[in-house]
């Protein structure tokens, strides 16, 4: 008895898209709809978290004056000055089941001047605090390097530089972006958006087919309009250059963005940007293998390295649209490119399903535990087996027409 | 006795840059002017190197069916039809001293069709040549990867049917770009720059901070107007961001372009059309380590992988601006923040020591002899050490004014 039968339904792969746009949207509508209302239903952050703000760049330099300010009363009242930092351990990490985000609980460490095993961390904080307020006052941004760099012999090491910066941004209650300390970013935008960078009003659908560098300086980036009814988060540029050839926004009102591989701080933030601001879904399209998953994971829940900036960084409303190991049979992607999954593969797979945030999703952890069973995996590429234009014409719409996402 | 005192003059770093643009500029058109001269006196290229074009898709469509027309002929004549492809191995590759540049010979294969050994990639170049017919007739592109999955029976590994596009392009006379087989592309470009893309017309100065990120479709790339006077190629996004930031262009006619690390071909060639077309000077911005020259070189020179493309894809009038190995103690860049060479670093150097292309620029041979006696690297980054905007407001004018480069 074949699939096919057993079934009882037509292969996704032999359905004719409708590409009425009409009916082809009335899912992501329906989506949309259910988004606003979980999000309605949610409403705040629980109270034992700690409430981190994208503040601009007078208030982010009030609180450096304020921080200052206790220290030196600190220093003429009790001689034994203090700084209070909300730890970022592992057991200081919630995961809110309701906002599907990894939080930082309210546990704080303390840094003393007087102690001898703390006094380098404190004047690399007061150091970088000093850093900070230059970069602000300057009305400049700085990468984490450039930063090591400025001091090196405080500094001794990046990664003592780097762990101060993301203590003081939790300290002041704000994301790293807002205290002007960025990241290179690589990823890229194209589609129906109008985006205002630096002063500059760019069209992001008159950009011909190389699209827009998403810069890291997002706190100067405002969201002007937009009638896109859906974003699409591509894994790989090659799914991208794919899109954008078709200008497939014309066809389906979308905007595109890739994080070129596992996303950056910058694209993260923009996506969420996008989905918070606009208020419509967005769709995740990915490799079918484990990487592919924990790179959706990460768009959705964020990283548990920075989890203070989670609520910022998180998308908790995207889907995963494929391409699902059920895909595989159901596009009928033949034997010869799927490709064996590794004893790494396997592993990661097998630390997926054990993740909260997958186990709650029923048909998330079905398709990882098919994958598991089928011990196969597959590239967005692989649709290319059916020829160059089957993504565009046949997968997507046919994927999106059916409701057919985790 | 100090080294400042030995050399009889002050140190760049100690230099008060002018910042008046026409005595800054008066080197860079200085030097605008010897690269014309150069070009004036190199006309052609040397009649023994296969000639590479690049070409509408209608010439590529018309040579794909000549190719097909002479294929039957032989069919019809002799029974036994054969391709003739220009060999890409070593042997084949020479280097044009007088043109700076990695050029192919005439030695050809052929591929016959009614011998065991050959069979399987004869019939795999007529099915690529099909792909390509089928790319071009849709008006569409594809990445290598797509290819492959488009008959991955036929072509049983990448790395065969990788081959096979080469050949063709080849063959056809045409780079890989002309047969619409592309790369993801992962470069940057902003500032004074005008181009028309896919029918949009962008302006590079109105992109904000993100800038425009480089298409791999360059046939579809107009350039439509520039005052700029150079072109910065900088090695590492995090450069990109500082100049983007100051928006360089404004104070400096130029027009900024990044590779994101080693230089993908889209960047390349995007780089040399820069050049031949606004007739003006590069200059690159590396770290002060031997990958940093390396990844100069490429972009001078091209690669030997791809050498049948290399005067599509090399930028002969680029030059190393920095970060020189002198500029270390000229710049006075402070010993904590230089590193110690690897072994791996000291090898790769002595190997590009020995590397003709080295060879005939006596400048380059006594930077990277420096290198090699110090023993240190650095990165560009490292010029932090003396502020955020050291690189912008001190080194590089100072360099540039001083015709400080390789």
């Amino acid at each position: 008895m074949s699939t096919k039968k057993r079934r009882g339904r037509t292969k996704l792969a032999d359905r004719k898209p409708v590409w009425e746009l009409d009916k082809l949207l009335r899912r992501v509508r329906e989506l949309r709809e259910q988004l606003a209302k979980r999000r309605e239903r949610l409403g705040k952050l629980p109270p034992n978290v700690m409430v981190v703000e994208e503040l601009p760049a007078e208030e982010v330099h009030r609180r450096i004056h304020e921080v200052a300010r206790q220290l030196y009363m600190q220093i003429e009242e009790t001689g034994r000055p203090v700084f209070e930092i909300p730890a970022r351990t592992s057991d200081n990490i919630i995961y809110d089941e309701d906002h599907d985000m990894l939080l930082l609980g309210q546990k704080r460490i303390r840094r003393v001047f007087h102690s001898l095993a703390s006094v380098a961390d404190a004047t690399r904080t007061i150091r970088i605090l000093e850093i900070i307020h230059e970069l602000i006052e300057e009305g400049i941004h700085a990468t984490k390097r450039e930063i090591f760099y400025n001091d090196v012999k405080l500094f001794k090491e990046q990664r003592f530089s780097d762990n101060v910066i993301e203590d003081i941004a939790a300290m002041l209650g704000t994301t790293r972006n807002s205290t002007h300390v960025v990241a290179a970013a690589k990823g890229a935008a194209i589609g129906r958006l109008v985006i205002r960078d630096s002063g500059d009003v760019i069209d992001l659908t008159k950009l011909g087919s190389g699209g827009w560098a998403i810069t890291p300086f997002l706190d100067q980036v405002e969201i002007l309009e937009s009638d896109a009814e859906l974003v699409l988060v591509v894994e790989k540029d090659a799914a991208l250059i794919r899109l954008a050839e078709a200008k497939y926004w014309n066809k389906l009102p979308c905007i595109i963005i890739t994080g070129k591989g596992s996303a950056d701080i910058a694209t993260r933030a923009f996506l969420r940007k996008l989905v918070k601001e606009l208020k419509i879904p967005a769709f995740a399209l990915v490799d079918s293998d484990p990487y592919g998953h924990y790179i959706f994971s990460v768009y959705l829940r964020g990283s548990k390295k920075l989890s203070y900036e989670s609520p910022f960084l998180a998308t908790p409303e995207i889907k995963l649209l494929g391409v699902l190991s059920k895909d595989l049979d159901e596009f009928k992607i033949p034997k010869e490119v799927r490709l064996p999954m590794t004893k790494a593969d396997i592993e990661r797979t097998e630390q997926l399903l054990k993740e909260p945030f997958v186990q709650r999703n029923k048909k998330w952890v079905r398709d990882l535990e098919l994958m598991l069973e089928r011990k196969e995996k597959a590239e967005i590429q692989a649709l290319a087996s059916h020829g160059f234009k089957y993504l565009t014409d046949q997968y997507l719409p046919v994927k999106i027409e059916t409701g057919d996402w985790i």
